[in-house]
């Protein structure tokens, strides 16, 4: 099927993917004034008085956010706050398919991390969570941690840490399948953005394993004089003591390959070099860095993509569903590096028992939001 | 009925009295990429080429923003933006059930105006329209002013124009009943809040009527010199050549009076100073600024309140519904003083035969919403 074309027709049939639903009818005068003046004062009132009742008495206690200033969306780029718009929507969709969870797609005409920061803490008491979305590196970094800091409610950027977590489960359960360590590992991780630096943040966290990271001019090292604050920021997961260096000499004799960056960008003789039993997370979209046949073909023991049409589809709809499900249930106001980690054990043991074909469940498993949820306390 | 309490029960039972609703299911892996990726990347890279389609391709045809501050809930005054959510949810209750407008609550936890207009504008493309509610005068004169400078998309105060536009239809039908011009009356207003200083602009609009404002300190004139900036500005539509003076010396031989006051501010023995067939607009919520039989008794031929439970309620829930209909579905960016007159004629043109008890329809009347949208154009 031609999804462009499909989704497009779509589109344009259904004008807009969600919509507001009323949980009870206004059929009558009771009705119009238990719901609205008079009555919704008393509710107002209380809510004054007791500050801590507000979640009980509005939509906040299952409603989240997802905010994006529509900078880094999809593999589309900074395409703006109203062409991300749609992509907002369909994750509400997830959210709610998933998780059943109301979520409110917001797009913001504003880039700077100061003027982000200072229009999500605005609108912040009018939800119960904030799942931040598709917000280019670096300015997601600081973006998120600000928001943070500033709030009382769970703040996630997803393409940081749902990537990274789900990736974490992926590795977990291919420890098992190759029997190694994670510890032990060499890791080349290619793509210093939001995904990126956060799969290297909850891996050294996780399991501290040798990390070299990777970006278009090559090894992220010390030595190297061009590096952002944040590839600097990188050096403390990722690094070590390697000089610089291209891909290939990073890439011998490493147990792991993770990308997120471009597609075709691993060779099979890469694959070659690296150490027996290779493990590949080929995570661009939608072209991964190299296709899993002609991994395997290379040597791959494992081999995971970003795509449905392959086994091990690293999709984070595994992880964001469950995460603010359990956050909002349980009134977590942050969700923190133990919660990931716990979530990435929690999605890894969905998969009895992990074959080279399955390390990750599927998005459609049962017990997925419900197993995660009941580890984010 | 008690409807404080049975209010907070029902508050309290529903959890939230919206909730977002899929326009499709998502139980196919063809859904899930038609709406979400890779299917929904071609929506976004065609807005992203033509910014014209956007609201053809997304909710936000059909979507506006329910935005409040806080700081003017009900008769409540400035509780916050937690408290007032309850109100901002009931509202989006009004717009789907009058209008099928889907309407989202924001409240800010901001109050100047520079702040406010920041956040309103950097989220306003997530929304086809915005609706603010319930935010103090004198900065809601400022917030709306800038608001809809900046942006491209109907943008209402509907505390201060939806209570002037039922204020102006009720009049206009009230002169047919006692035979009077609204040119040639002489109008006591009372309270220079956002409602006050919007129905005196609307009627001088209109008619240029003789307005005689008064504030708690008596009749808002020219030579007194504790005035706002705003009441200040209020003399161009009312006040004219009067010296200052109490609401007594005003209201003797007044054709109507019209309160967005305090209860009990209207007296018998007031209502026996002013012209024949007066007219009294007691809009005070939820106890006028008298009681309908008490201003009948004194001489009164036509009252109206905020009430629904006396006949001719000014309700704002007579014009919004209508007014944002028009505005998204004609594609209107800005909501004139045309705009507001029309509507105002419109509503009252629905009451075939206007009588002292009928000079209002009710909010029930079947043909409102579109009688209304017919006119935003």
């Amino acid at each position: 099927m031609d999804y462009a074309e499909h989704a497009l027709d779509k589109h344009r049939q259904l004008r807009g993917k969600i919509e507001i639903a009323l949980k009870d009818t206004l059929d009558s005068r009771d009705q119009l004034s238990t719901y609205y003046s008079p009555g919704v004062g008393a509710v107002s009132s209380h809510i004054a008085n007791h500050p801590e009742t507000a979640r009980d008495l509005t939509w906040t206690n299952n409603l989240v956010a997802v905010i994006s200033d529509g900078s880094a969306v999809l593999g589309l780029g900074n395409v703006g706050p109203a062409a991300a718009l749609p992509v907002m929507e369909g994750k509400a969709m997830l959210f709610k398919h998933f998780a059943g969870i109301n979520a409110v797609p917001i797009v913001l005409d504003v880039h700077t991390a100061d003027e982000i920061v200072a229009a999500v803490t605005a609108i912040a008491p009018s939800f119960g969570g904030i799942n931040l979305e598709d917000i280019a590196a670096p300015l997601c970094f600081e973006v998120e941690e600000r928001v943070k800091a500033a709030l009382h409610i769970p703040v996630m950027h997803d393409d940081q840490h749902g990537t990274a977590i789900v990736t974490l489960a992926g590795l977990i359960n291919a420890m098992k399948v190759v029997g190694k360590k994670l510890t032990d590992c060499k890791i080349v991780l290619v793509g210093a953005g939001a995904a990126g630096v956060a799969i290297a943040k909850l891996l050294h966290q996780y399991a501290q394993p040798q990390i070299i990271a990777v970006d278009s001019k090559g090894i992220i090292s010390s030595d190297r004089t061009d590096l952002t604050e944040e590839k600097r920021h990188l050096l403390q997961f990722a690094g070590g003591p390697v000089a610089a260096g291209s891909l290939d000499a990073a890439i011998s004799g490493a147990d792991i390959f993770i990308g997120v960056s471009k597609p075709g960008l691993l060779t099979s003789t890469m694959i070659r070099a690296m150490a027996q039993n290779s493990i590949i997370f080929a995570l661009a979209n939608p072209t991964p860095e190299i296709m899993p046949d002609e991994a395997k073909a290379a040597g791959a023991a494992i081999v995971a993509t970003g795509r449905s049409d392959f086994p091990n589809q690293v999709n984070n709809a595994l992880a964001f569903p469950g995460i603010f499900r359990g956050a909002l249930d349980n009134h977590v106001a942050t969700i923190t590096d133990e919660h990931k980690i716990a979530t990435a054990e929690a999605i890894a043991s969905l998969v009895k028992t992990p074959t080279a074909e399955c390390i990750i469940p599927s998005v459609l498993e049962p017990r997925l939001v419900e197993t995660v949820a009941a580890h984010i306390r």
